[in-house]
């Protein structure tokens, strides 16, 4: 990898990236972001290479910092600071990138989270995860990724890090210009484990989906084990387990894992076993859709059911099937929940709202006649913070369900 | 009161309620509600008694249930019980109570919660508080008003309740032709103990604010309180001081509780040193945007800030209105944050969505020109259910920030 830790730029002599006049509303208001028809394109701006600092300013002369300027993207300028001369070399990433390890600290309390968020943190487009002595980042700006020797060289300074992994995979890098790729940046052992409530799960850094585990469900998967003593629980797109694990480990009865994926389901059997609960858990690989249809149709009943499927939506155009997706999948769900029973559903398309995502849900519901209290309207834990003027970024939506009798 | 324990009809001869042709979408989906407009308004019966059971049927002979009737509200009728010819007697009542109180047992722990919560309860306008043995009702629909006497019996059958309240002083039972009225229905002291955190509140069930104490935001004062370990902590609208208190409870170094009622802050105030942290809690009386203003001209600066204000929109007019306090007051509040402090503010106005509260707050800490992390969005604890047709019923919004250097 690279290994040139200099500064992005030479600080004093950035350029000037101007805003059109009366565009300059957004970025006023204090929006992080300025659209590539809200700024001046000028040949000279257009011939930086993407991923440079430069200094905001409007039209009227005011200035609104450094930004992360990319021609080449519809997204033309990212925020990083409110200072225009400031350095933007491994200092500046060891002071925001420990503040961000401060927080996470003391928010979640062991070294297992999400460490950087993106805009939230003031640093746009990227993304840590940490697993104890093992993080996994995705850079899904130019700028970030022009970025990452001195990300990795500042991750280093703060912890001591075994394996730094890219999983620079994501589809969003393509709006940016950026191939996906993935591999080492630092150490050999791209494995890892990460410990949640009382179980520690084996991951594989390059291999697993997204950055390896969805730190994003902790609270959600916290919420469900509280409610699992002595229930049986399904657990629909299991994946590697963790809402079905969990519900053991808290007393469960009885845990069907549902998934299409045979590694994915062995991987969590493994789990099962290594914590003495093998026994009492189940893994039926297939369809979950189908699946779920034959189980109804079996006439099968748990006392929680757990829905968190890949995302409907991987695009506006998808919004209308995904719809129809979470509705037929909440019938389904529901209709497999025992009378007083509970039902967990969860969405992570960003083009379904959170508004749209409970009435598509309480529209499947409502098709099986039964009522149904919405006990809790969830969303992703506290170590992904949103951008308060990004709202829309919070993709993750949980709905927590009570059906009586 | 009245002590007529006798059903509230003769199931046998239940009038049918017809929907009107082409009006039955939202009722056969699943709706609890019927409008006036989708009912078939005959004079006998318009002549109805308000609150009356009724069968309601399709224009096709489809059965929709049991349901109440008010010829006189623009919610003309609420759903009961799929069952057409079920008996609304007390039997009922001790059936559907008992299962709200075991759920809440189960989610919530200690006797302390909402036990009813209207339509997601299956007991269309009825809200129960539980304090212990004393229980505070109030009844938003002319059916429940006329079933109180059977709903005071089936309490008594389910717990050894002390004393019952009708806090019916609420403002949309005019809109059921019903008027504001509180009183004891059953004992003698409306005086009641609520445990949480730790910390025990003295409350008057007849006297104070809505029934008596806000439940809906345990979940959020235990957010807070998680935080507030060596914190100085500011909170503002405090009323009786709950988010104040706890935060005293788990840690904080000094806590400022800041209302416009001197009672309210007489009795946190005894709360505070009825718990031995009378030293670290000062009270100030005043309106609190006001207050807050001048605690920015003095440079004053907390390590959390809590504003929880009354509703800012009573009604839709009231909208831009408040949309304009909610950002002034998320302005003075962020500008009152230490670095790396956090804010908590909500809004329990019907009328501002949660996609506008944030909007409002995010616009207004924009104004400050500092960064900040939107940590969590926040609803009412799980006894709180919403119907999941009715999503907009969820009217409390919690927004917990992270306001760095």
């Amino acid at each position: 990898m690279d290994t040139d830790l200099s500064p992005l730029d030479d600080a004093a002599n950035r350029p000037v990236l101007r805003l059109t006049p009366g565009r300059d509303r957004r970025v006023k208001a204090g929006h992080p972001w300025a659209f590539s028809n809200e700024v001046a394109m000028s040949p000279a701006m257009r011939a930086l290479p993407p991923g440079s600092p430069v200094r905001l300013e409007g039209d009227d002369g005011q200035k609104y910092g450094t930004w992360l300027f990319n021609p080449h993207s519809l997204i033309a300028a990212r925020r990083v600071s409110p200072d225009p001369g400031m350095v933007m070399g491994e200092a500046f990433f060891r002071t925001r990138l420990g503040e961000c390890m401060a927080l996470r600290d003391r928010l979640v309390g062991a070294p297992y989270y999400r460490l950087v968020h993106a805009e939230a943190d003031g640093l746009p487009g990227l993304v840590i995860d940490r697993y104890g002595d093992a993080l996994a980042l995705q850079a899904n700006t130019a700028g970030m990724e022009r970025a990452t020797p001195l990300i990795v060289a500042a991750l280093r300074h703060l912890m001591a890090a075994r394996v730094i992994v890219a999983r620079n995979d994501s589809a969003v890098r393509g709006l940016e210009g950026l191939k996906e790729e993935s591999g080492l940046l630092l150490g050999e052992d791209a494995t890892a484990r990460v410990r949640e409530g009382g179980l520690e799960f084996s991951i594989d850094l390059l291999s697993g989906q997204k950055t390896g585990w969805f730190f994003d469900q902790r609270d959600n998967r916290a919420k469900v084990a509280a409610l699992a003593q002595g229930a049986s629980v399904l657990d629909a797109f299991c994946h590697t387990g963790g809402f079905g694990l969990l519900a053991a480990q808290a007393g469960a009865r009885q845990v069907t894992l549902l998934d299409r994926s045979e590694p994915a389901l062995g991987l969590a059997m493994d789990t099962a076993r290594r914590h003495g609960f093998g026994d009492i858990v189940t893994a039926r690989r297939g369809e979950a859709l189908e699946t779920l249809e034959r189980m109804v149709g079996a006439g099968e009943t748990y006392d929680i059911v757990v829905a968190d499927p890949p995302a409907f939506a991987k695009s506006r155009k998808d919004h209308p099937a995904a719809m129809r997706g979470y509705a037929k999948l909440a019938r389904l769900a529901a209709m497999l929940v025992a009378p007083g029973g509970f039902l967990f559903m969860a969405s992570c398309s960003h083009h379904v709202s959170p508004g749209d995502f409970t009435d598509a849900v309480a529209q499947g519901i409502a098709r099986t006649r039964r009522h149904a209290r919405l006990l809790a309207t969830t969303g992703a834990g506290m170590d992904h913070p949103v951008h308060p003027l990004l709202p829309e970024s919070a993709y993750l939506k949980g709905l927590l369900l009570h059906l009586p009798a």
